[in-house]
């Protein structure tokens, strides 16, 4: 299956296929250099598999996790790519989860000013979700995807094979936005969440959510309306998130508990906290509610004193409103469940 | 004057007048806020002028010279971006040299992927040249510019009145980029040179050398072909300046030296010589030719056994070569003078 993104300057393919990783030279030029970025967790196999197909690469590997967005890293992988001499005719793979996605997107937007880059993603949630719309980025301390870029590949190649050796929590987390995607876009995606058996329907999951972003990301690239709806549970998630340090929760799993906040439908809310549930995904976390506000806050003008949020009208339906920051920490106070 | 710069994505103006400073909000929106990015160097009364104008502005100062040019000084300066509560409403203004409009141009190209970015150079380099082009960088260790990215200001303001407080040498350094303008692509420039008062002729020349670059640039943004000559001078300068730690000499200067390596006719490089001489430039400095060889090619191929040469063959006139590596090597053992 191949999708194909168009976005304002640039045209690139995203392969769809299971044992796509085994036949690489029917996609790329195998010949050339690649800088192989990816991290100590992803199965070495994998590695190996791309490598003995690509003579002239080299691999890099981050320590796994949020911690490896950060400039520190970001200045070690930089280097590594001079160590190895990488010019703009060379090639930046990033082979992992949306960490390394996110990390080696914003290596190649900036070293050299750019070199092609080419994105393997490993995780459902970098196959749904962040390996599509050019957005790469690194964190700043706890502050979230505050130092990035618009920047996109030349290529994604999602082989769902390699979701094989993926721990179970980090499947369920990232599946999250596609939930996601159904709630705010596609009510199809919903509609296979509520079944029993949403997990045979993994492939058509992706495919879909992928179908609703490149859809959303080619309509707005750079994020000035439409796309925003894409940040549907992420203002309180990213709060949640930075509130446990980036550690306790996963991403996927932030989302989750704060999209519960924003769904008008009482009746629709009950579903999704089922769905959660099914999925073994958590619905609350123990906050302090003034430091959540905090994080939530950060990157927002000093005397700004609303907040764009997305709301979910009903499955499929979304919407944004300018909220006021004092009506945000009432929603807050108010535990959604 | 105005001249306006029309690249791919965007289109933006340079505005090139004696005191224009002065009423900024002929200009820009002076009730917007300001990040205001600057060097301890830069006069207090400079600061003061802009400040004063732009009530809701922060100043934030960096340590003068190259070394600001560093992962760590980008990190600080984004950090402050975050404490001013910055969001993509606000701008930030670069007020200095080339270092300044590095520097912040790829804070504000990676700050929230890209905030609003205006450019007010204070140097004759940064404004006969890196104010305009896009390119941002900063350095990684002694490898100059790899890091960073192509983003075009909004607005780029140029007072000549901003040089009265500049050292003559850094006057005189940054003119180099005039000269090399001249040299390469427009002979009128390279003329006014050969005067015995091109002194006089300051602002002519800034204009010139501007409508040169704005040329180069609109007909190759990302340096695919044409725009690689603006690099006369720059291989071997960069290599001296990396040999002596981006220190010792300024960058102009080592542009200065760097070009005669590749001035094809003898006559015109003993002029160019006098030029330099006359200017109270250096026209050479003491070098490890093995070393300056390995900063040269630091950033290309492992096997690369070629680079891409500037050369001149008559004032106005230049070309680019594929010359090997030993050649260079060759090129560099013969003292050009
Ligand atoms: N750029 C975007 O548009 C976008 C969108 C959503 C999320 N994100 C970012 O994505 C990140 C989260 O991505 P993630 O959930 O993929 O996390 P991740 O990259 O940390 O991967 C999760 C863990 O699984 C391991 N792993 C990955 N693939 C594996 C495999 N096939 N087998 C075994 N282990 C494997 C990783 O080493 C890691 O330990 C966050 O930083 C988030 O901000 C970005
Ligand atoms: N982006 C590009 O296209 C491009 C092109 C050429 C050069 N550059 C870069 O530009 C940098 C050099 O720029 P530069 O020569 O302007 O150096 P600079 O920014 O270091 O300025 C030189 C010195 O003059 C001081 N200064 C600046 N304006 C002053 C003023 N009006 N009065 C008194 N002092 C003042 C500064 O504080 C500094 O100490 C290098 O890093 C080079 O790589 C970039």
């Amino acid at each position: 299956m191949k999708l194909t993104v168009d976005v304002k300057h640039k045209t690139y393919d995203i392969i769809l296929e299971r044992g796509c990783l085994k036949t690489l030279d029917t996609y790329i030029d195998t010949t050339k250099r690649y800088f192989i970025l990816t991290d100590t967790n992803i199965p070495q196999s994998l590695i190996d598999e791309v490598v003995a197909q690509c003579p002239n690469s080299t691999v890099y590997k981050v320590a796994p996790g949020e911690q490896s967005k950060s400039i520190q890293t970001f200045e070690d992988v930089c280097q590594a790519c001079l160590d190895f001499h990488m010019s703009r005719k060379d090639t930046l793979i990033a082979l992992g989860g949306g960490v390394i996605g996110d990390l080696g997107g914003f290596v190649a937007a900036s070293y050299m000013r750019g070199i092609p880059f080419i994105s393997i993603p490993t995780t459902t949630l970098s196959q749904i979700d962040s390996s599509i719309g050019g957005k790469t980025a690194i964190n700043l301390g706890k502050v979230k995807n505050i130092i990035g870029s618009f920047y996109h590949p030349d290529l994604v190649l999602i082989d769902f094979d390699t979701l094989a050796t993926l721990p179970k929590r980090h499947i369920q987390s990232g599946l999250v936005e596609a939930l996601k995607a159904g709630l705010i876009h596609d009510k199809s995606i919903y509609e296979i969440f509520k079944q029993d058996d949403y997990e045979d329907h993994l492939d058509e999951i992706v495919y879909k959510a992928l179908c609703m972003k490149k859809w959303v990301v080619e309509e707005d690239e750079k994020e000035v309306g439409l796309r925003k709806t894409l940040n549907f549970g992420h203002s309180i998630g990213h709060g949640i998130e930075a509130y446990y340090n980036l550690e306790t929760y996963y991403h996927g799993e932030c989302v989750g508990m704060g999209m519960l906040y924003f769904l008008d439908d009482d009746e629709v809310k009950k579903e999704v906290i089922k769905i959660l549930e099914k999925m073994g995904l958590p619905t609350h976390a123990d906050l302090d509610i003034d430091k959540v506000f905090d994080y939530i806050t950060m990157d927002k003008k000093a005397h700004a004193d609303t907040i764009s949020i997305v709301k979910v009208r009903e499955p499929g339906k979304s919407y944004i409103e300018e909220m006021s920051l004092s009506e945000v920490k009432a929603i807050l106070e108010r535990n959604p469940l």
